[in-house]
């Protein structure tokens, strides 16, 4: 056992057993950490004063010390007035906390899927200096997260006798953003990867790119974002990425790319239209059934998996968008091959006509684009279409589990099972639980459905997904339903999504926030309380104080209740099963 | 017929000749107008470059004068640029358009229920001066409006050889707010009445107070607001009011204030416990069934009717608020007597047990106010509740037509035709077509309806009116369905509703744009085409414009489809039944 490493067990032992003698736990703590840690000690609730000279003392960490200037900012500035009082001691005569002092036992390991993200933290009752511990500079960042959240009012107070060790359930808590159907500003990203570490969340999935805009400069196919996006200001620039991608590891956020192929890829055909089948066509001819689609919704074209020049741009694509995303996943999409567009195609046409098909032309593409991936030091994520869509897939002899994950999103937990049971790991991201678009209607136009006479049965108001998931939608659902713990090891964790048919910067933080905060603790800590029970209404009332704390760090949160119910806590509950 | 009025008719007459002229109309304009103007002819749809010496020349008028101040403003740095390139010639040597000269017939009438808001707009295709004529200044205002966004780009040009007729199909066009349950500040109130008056919507039905909080400021009982609001910071005092109230007579558009009363007034306990029975208890008592409720949501309270205390501070409020709101429609509420709320108090129960009834209790409390609030001059407008609720209700005999007006929510057409038949001007609200904060789950805490297992159906996810109403379903409902010609001239108009359990000023401008630009188009000019058919495909492509418009002028409304499909009209469209 390294030296560091043997320090940092040692740290967690005293930890422990300065959790058994606090005799008592904290299971609902007058001062809200979101998401609840894992274990909580404040025997006494008391707060100290934070002295106006507070400091934080560190080993020097690139991204650590820039996590450390954000936090020092927030602290000294944030002055967050609890919405009900919090009961804890406090006098203005107590010792005032002076500074936190953090150690990290391992400064090298970069950020990457599984990194050590525990961290304790101790906040002795008599003032002076707070320790913060980790493994690593991620977990660190974690620690000065929940640090910053036991600090509050005008002037500031802090927590004082809180001893905490903190680590999550599943080390993947991720949220996909859609950039191509509608755009975001660089700053709007910021933003988000700002409130995703301020919940633990640590994967940015930048669904970058789609039918509907190519908005990624990628320099050696310049063509694909000057063509394929909405407009020269609305591109992401290799400087951009960068600026993303340092953000993002200075708050503990890894930044993932996807490059939807070969379906959902239209906006290439700007570019490249001889690379690109049913491109600019309308997705679903009038007299045709359902099966006839050109595409899953409007907005068409998919990769041509037969013509050579397609793996030309797309490795050059590949290749430079490995060069700026340095995290270790690379997402290929590989969802939603709808096959009327691939046979769109006449070479296509041709090759089915002599016996192949079409679940061999997705065979041909993966097998010219997997192993180069691979080749670049990725490990590929999927979306689970590629080896469960009822039509077109490939034989999981193309998709090696060790350098494959595949990303769920329908039919719950059953798909999940299928995967894991292929021996896949698996990222959960149940459209049913978490997908954050829902609920808002269908967006198509000239749609007879909102046309019907008063009185008929709305349905689902027209979302294939609906209805809107509530915050309780997502916090309750278990991600390893109906797993044995064996297959729920591979199970690394879950992501949120927003899809932009409907979203843009206008409703980019109401649509995420405090929805996506319910997966970040669900994933953190868990949804149920010490004796396994459900305790989303506990959480209700700690959702509503994070939720304003969040507004009033510039996350245009949704309301999730009136007021009235964040104040009086318990009053707006139902006894009753509704 | 007075003078002016002769040369309104005039003028309409002419305008009417030149439509007759001008051989064909402009069903779907290059430039659109929202909402769309009755009719608008613009033969030869041609540009002008507007002088950047443009100017308004208008006759004196207080709220006119400030109109053309913001007019001006806004002509002259919008700079719109169509998302679609309009059709349209334009030289950029064509004689520039130089001013715009107003014509008011009657400078008197004051902004109120039914004031002809009828405009005529002449721009001429040689440049010079354009006209716009009306007859009374908020007629001129709606013209003002119609005329901004008839110029665009940079530098601006301006519609040329323009001819537009102009009137709403229903004089009445409102949108109401709840700013109890959660507080809005002054200048969200002024952005939602400003995007309002540009969606030529003239009614603001401030549901100011509720149990949850009393945020209005009455001079003569200060403490139902410096004990019953959320804090001082979030009131509105006098001088807020008259800021508000003249920033809506600049925009056209009137403020109607609601006094929820005798229901729905919990918070007027925290000064008055005496006057509310049931206050702060419990909404939904364990082991007792939806009869038994206290409320119909959490938040309990209402006035009690047999209290002479009450009677005492309501029409000190009342009369306060007279003085506040100038407009000559006072809203009194009355919906959702809870039997259980009545029945907590002692002197009711007694009251009962002699044989009184409920609907008696109401009817004391009718006849208590009703009569004072009309003797002050005003119109009295009730929700339907107080005539056509089941179990507590009071007879028509206390609710004179002449001076009440009945706003209906429940039962879609069917209780619009009865308050219709029973002789009362009705303000259509139909929950199931124009409440907005529907379709997002429910807010009510310790919700077993969220911890279902995975694959159980969600119902409609648990909002009561849900599904959420898509801004077709608002835009295709049609407020006289199923009335005679008769009947339907009883109906003055509608009113979308934002309820506030779940929507606070983060999310203001996104429940309410685009949605209520549907409401406020199919209540001008009508959902449907010259031929008679409903006309959303069309409208489609027009309400994203407008959308992008509306936010480029400070107005976060939500998109409603992907960037791509506004720059693609009809490709986003279906042309199956779905």
């Amino acid at each position: 056992m390294p030296r560091s490493a043997f320090h940092f067990k040692l740290q967690l032992f005293i930890t422990f057993l300065t959790f058994i003698l606090s005799q008592s736990s904290c299971s609902s703590c007058p001062i809200n950490v979101w998401p609840k840690p894992r274990t909580f000690s404040w025997p006494n609730p008391q707060a100290n004063p934070l002295s106006p000279s507070f400091q934080i003392i560190s080993p020097s960490h690139f991204y650590l010390s820039k996590a450390i200037s954000h936090y020092l900012n927030l602290i000294n500035t944030e002055h967050h007035l609890p919405l009900v009082r919090p009961f804890v001691n406090f006098s203005s005569s107590s010792p005032p906390l002076r500074a936190l002092r953090i150690t990290v036992y391992d400064l090298v390991t970069p950020l990457q899927h599984g990194v050590n993200e525990t961290y304790t933290l101790t906040i002795p009752s008599s003032g002076g200096t707070a320790s913060l511990a980790a493994q690593t500079a991620w977990g660190a960042i974690w620690g000065l997260e929940t640090f910053s959240q036991l600090v509050w009012g005008s002037p500031s107070r802090v927590a004082a006798g809180v001893y905490l060790l903190d680590k999550p359930l599943f080390p993947h808590r991720g949220l996909v953003l859609d950039t191509s159907r509608n755009y975001y500003g660089v700053e709007d990203i910021k933003r988000t990867i700002m409130a995703m570490g301020a919940n633990k969340m640590n994967v940015f999935h930048w669904h970058i790119t789609d039918s509907h805009s190519f908005p990624l400069v990628i320099p050696s196919e310049p063509e694909l974002s000057s063509k394929g996006s909405y407009g020269s200001e609305m591109v992401y620039t290799p400087d951009d990425v960068k600026e993303i991608v340092e953000f993002g590891l200075s708050h503990g956020v890894r930044v993932v790319p996807e490059i939807d192929s070969p379906g959902h890829t239209g906006s290439w055909a700007e570019a490249y239209p001889e690379i690109v089948t049913c491109a600019n066509m309308f997705w679903w001819p009038a007299g045709s059934d359902s099966l006839d689609k050109l595409a899953a919704e409007p907005g068409t074209g998919h990769l041509n998996p037969l013509n050579p020049k397609t793996y030309e741009v797309l490795k050059n694509v590949i290749a430079d968008v490995v060069k700026l995303f340095p995290e270790p996943f690379y997402h290929g999409g590989a969802d939603e091959i709808i096959p009327g567009c691939w046979k769109a195609d006449p070479a296509i046409q041709s090759f089915l006509s002599n016996g192949g098909t079409l679940s061999q032309a997705l065979e041909t593409f993966v097998n010219s684009t997997f192993p180069f991936i691979v080749s670049l030091n990725r490990t590929v994520v999927y979306w689970e279409d590629v080896f469960l869509d009822d039509l077109i897939k490939v034989n999981s002899s193309c998709l090696p589990p060790e350098h494959t994950i595949l990303q769920t999103w329908n039919n719950g937990p059953n798909n999940t099972k299928k995967l894991v049971d292929a021996g896949y790991r698996v990222i959960v991201s149940s459209a049913e639980f978490y997908y954050l678009d829902c609920g808002h209607g269908d967006f198509v136009g000239n749609n007879s459905r909102y046309n019907q006479p008063p009185g008929s049965d709305p349905g689902n108001g027209g979302s294939w997904c609906g209805p809107f998931k509530t915050w309780e939608t997502i916090y309750n659902y278990d991600i390893t339903y109906g797993l044995s713990e064996e297959e729920a090891k591979l199970v690394l964790g879950g992501e949120v999504a927003l899809w932009s048919e409907q979203a843009d910067p206008t409703v980019l933080d109401s649509r995420l926030w405090p929805r996506s905060s319910a997966m970040a603790e669900a994933l953190w800590s868990g949804n149920k309380d010490e004796k396994g029970v459900k305790r989303y209404a506990e959480a209700t009332d700690r959702l509503n104080e994070w939720r304003y704390r969040m507004v009033r760090r510039g996350i245009a949160a949704e309301p999730i209740q009136p007021l009235w119910c964040v104040r009086n806590p318990g009053m707006c509950n139902t006894v009753h099963p509704i």
